[in-house]
């Protein structure tokens, strides 16, 4: 009864909101939801839920409802639901899809991961040169198997090469007679097949692209990509970017308890190595520790303050990087700036720092050996925050994953090095 | 003569590009070749600048100079550029616009900072109910003024209130004789011009929209936003987390030494006062660390760990909030799962911070108050970094802001008391 209503009152809504509802149900009640709605549900609910529910209903349902699923897609949001799937699962799909349709997708899983060619759809209008709009246009009212929607139409060579592209707007606003290739834009930004997914977000934000061409290794057409499937990677990306900084794999709200601590705890352990690592600097220090143990209770100020500077630092040169606002041409120049700021945040919380040693502990040296520790270590956090992650970058791996365990480790062992030699020096 | 070459050699570049490469000059040469490109440089290089190089080099070029660039600009474009600017500049380069721009621009400017009035483009075509597609054809190709490009048309009713969109490739595809609303989408999404930027890009990317009409508080259409702006936004908004999340208020990579100091310094001054709370806590066990150095060692493992834990469940929540995949319907849910994942986390860094300390110090009851602590701390961690970005988000504050401090320092404290406390308890 409740749950026939509840399939009633879900049935008119957009799928994407449908696939908002489910991922708000507990796990059981996903599956006896959908099972409610049975196959008059949107198929296309499907691309837009959480990976990890996704697959969990899909799992749930069998392979051959999947299937039936999955062949009701376009072909692009096919490929995304079953590039995330283990092999076993991906074979027992792609065999119960329709022939043309299995063909379709498994030649686009054939390209890397996060390419082009995974994101492309297959169907596009390319016209040749030679024609007038009039044709044009009634080549487009005639044919089937055109897109539903496209913003652009392409002209081609004779050999399938793209020479240059046409918002459809101007073809509605130009009379029949207009030769097509007077229409084109003036600059044509094609897309190789095998381009990451990145590479074509930036392309399609530096020049506000609507579609692009998609082409093989000898330049023909074999695809096109529109902005909406653009504007998901730029916001996968960025999402990564994030969670990365956070030291997460991904957002994890939908998985279960047991699998996020997978995927979370190895980071833990990482961290437990390094922090380690600081204390083991600690541990040089005991004796120093043991006559003063004012040292102990200032000491995480001085890491802490690091370990904030250099996360700021960090985040700039993630975010620079990822945006090419910081280059290779610009490194040497923000190394020196960032040096420069972290000396005059270092000088300045010299200055605070000793008031608050002094204030709280009286001792004019030991204010002294605070303020200078601070200085060091916020110069020290400015320096490894930028140099760090354009190293990784350097080397190409993401700066984004490591650099943060990597640099705050730099910033407590200078700052308890710092911190406690200077004191052993100075005060005992 | 070098000057000229290197005009000459940036000439040819897309707007983007010759943007980027200004921006990787030092802030003299910037301005040098602005000024040897002339008046004929493309005035949407300014678009594409960053907001920093972009307000340094208007001032520099005088508000004369400024004006006319801006008055070459889309409406849309010059509100961008404008609104950064204060007042005076504002006002500088308005009294030189001609009349209608102006009138234009002001307009725009009187809707609230980041909402669709800002983003929105005043050029639209919509036609009413009862046309043909002939007709309405027949009007795309013989009215001037309207947009250059454009992806959807809007059926209006007589009191200009939006009653539907039509995708052009639909209006290219079918007869002449076709009544255009026969040829309307399903759903039509209404953007209140009002509405906050990041409520539109939730919209644009929800239901996958190409371009959707803006209409005023009676209903009324006054502009059409599409997804290039909405690209920009959801760049922007994810950006803004990371930044606020690593303790940056910008990008500022192009800002001056001194200008990042003055944004960072607050930050790190907001730290030094929660790492002072977190020293409190030490100094309040001054005596058991002098009688056991150990602990001075050990504790900011307990620490630090604590801090990790809770970094990775707040950048969970707070993308998850982001996106609406966290919200109050499923708050209580997500809650308990992370209590949970802390729990279990606990429990494992337990076992392996009891190994670390036995084989370091050789004793089991220091090695048990750890592991204790650790497990405390990793389950204060998580319920703190979900629970935290779910209150300031239910106040309507930004979660990514202050969450970090906040959640950070509480896991100082607690990490601090319980292995302290528990090492005063038992040890001494």
């Amino acid at each position: 009864g409740n749950l026939d209503l509840a399939a009633a009152l879900t049935r008119p809504l957009h799928a994407a909101d449908l696939a908002d509802l489910i991922q708000l149900l507990e796990p059981e009640e996903r599956l006896r939801l959908v099972a409610a709605l049975g196959p008059d549900m949107d198929p296309d609910t499907f691309s837009y839920l959480d990976e990890t529910v996704r697959d969990e209903l899909l799992e749930a349902l069998g392979p051959e409802r999947a299937g039936a699923i999955v062949a009701e897609l376009e072909t692009d949001d096919a490929v995304d639901i079953i590039e995330e799937l283990d092999e076993e699962e991906q074979r027992e799909i792609l065999e119960r899809l329709p022939m043309p349709e299995r063909i379709a997708v498994e030649e686009q899983l054939a390209y890397p991961e996060d390419s082009a060619g995974r994101l492309m759809q297959r169907e596009f209008v390319a016209v040749p040169e030679y024609w007038l709009v009039g044709q044009t246009i009634d080549y487009m009212r005639t044919t089937p198997g055109l897109p539903d929607e496209f913003y652009d139409i392409f002209i081609v060579d004779p050999r399938m090469r793209p020479v240059g592209g046409v918002p459809v707007s101007r073809v509605l606003r130009s009379r029949r007679s207009v030769p097509i290739r007077e229409l084109k834009l003036k600059e044509l930004r094609l897309v190789p097949a095998t381009m990451d997914q990145e590479e074509v977000a930036f392309l399609f934000r530096q020049y506000g692209l609507v579609s692009a061409p998609v082409v093989d290794a000898d330049g023909r057409l074999i695809g096109v990509i529109t902005v909406d499937d653009v504007v998901d990677v730029i916001q996968e990306e960025a999402e990564d970017d994030i969670l990365k900084l956070g030291g997460v794999t991904e957002t994890d709200v939908f998985a279960r308890p047991l699998e996020t601590v997978k995927r979370r705890a190895p980071w833990l352990a990482v961290n437990l190595v390094t922090a380690i690592l600081a204390s083991l600097v600690i541990a040089m220090f005991e004796e120093a520790i043991a006559k003063l143990v004012a040292l102990a209770v200032l000491m995480p100020i001085v890491a802490s303050m690091g370990g904030n500077a250099a996360t700021q630092t960090l985040t700039v040169a993630v975010r620079s990087l990822a945006v090419r606002e910081l280059t290779p041409a610009n490194a040497a120049r923000v190394i020196v700036k960032e040096l420069l700021v972290g000396a005059i945040n270092g000088l300045v919380f010299l200055a605070v720092g000793m008031v608050v040693a002094l204030v709280w502990f009286g001792d004019p040296t030991l204010a002294l050996v605070f303020g200078l520790a601070m200085l060091i270590n916020l110069a020290t956090a400015a320096f490894a925050g930028v140099v760090v992650p354009l190293v990784f970058h350097r080397l190409g791996l993401d700066p984004a994953v490591a650099s943060g365990v990597f640099v705050t480790t730099v910033t407590d062992v200078v700052g308890f090095f710092a911190f406690l030699g200077l004191a052993g020096y100075f005060l005992l």
